[in-house]
């Protein structure tokens, strides 16, 4: 199931790119194996800066839920997060729960992003490369 | 002008308290010399976990700028800023531009705060102790 809930992500990411919304970057919130919520990058189309793709689907869950805390979710983010983001999710799901990312730029990444953040799942999905090297978020 | 903005944010985190509409913390974003935004934690009265106030006000400016990105402004907030909050602080401000922080807590806490964080500035107000001991945002 958590492959399926990355690769929605990662299409979300790219859904996101073509519809002119912003960047290529996407969340999804599980609750008890099924999406609850889900965000995009709007930044550009919103200007609001902190509208990344991690905030965006942490604001949607609890709009969703009712709650202002996500304990017992899963955020499955199409890439590393940036400074703000993971603070989002270290702040809002509990310790226990997973966190999982992967990278769309290189495949390599899917696995060496995660490395030394506690708790944080590795990811093994297929990703294929886009052939570009780096990126920014 | 310094002290007057962080006075400001003190000020309104009181009140943010006594409104009932969420925590003790309060932000100013300043530019060219004048408060043009300003934002409170608003967490448990919109069930937005992202609503901290330095969030808020981050948004707030951008609305009225009409624009994603903050270069020229400064950001005064009454509190030290969690992980989130200075992930977006970093994002969104250039690393030149002023960022504040004080601590209505402790009157020792409004340096001590800030020690080791390039760019910071040292806050001298004359913050009345509540009394209390430590605290959470």
């Amino acid at each position: 199931m958590a492959n399926a809930f990355m690769q929605e992500a990662i299409e979300r990411a790219v859904e996101n790119v073509r519809s002119g919304r912003g960047g290529p970057f996407a969340a999804v919130v599980v609750k008890e194996g099924r999406i609850i919520a889900a965000g995009a990058n709007c930044v550009t189309s919103t200007n609001d800066p902190t509208a990344h793709a991690e905030v965006t689907a942490i604001r949607e869950a609890c709009r969703i839920l009712g709650t202002f805390e996500l304990t017992g979710c899963e955020i499955y983010t199409s890439c590393e997060p940036c400074p703000m983001c993971l603070g989002a999710i270290y702040n809002h799901f509990a310790s226990g729960d997973r966190k999982t990312i992967a990278s769309g730029i290189e495949r390599a990444n899917a696995c060496t992003l995660a490395r030394g953040l506690h708790g944080w799942k590795k990811n093994k999905l297929d990703i294929p490369s886009s052939g570009k090297k780096g990126g920014t978020k």
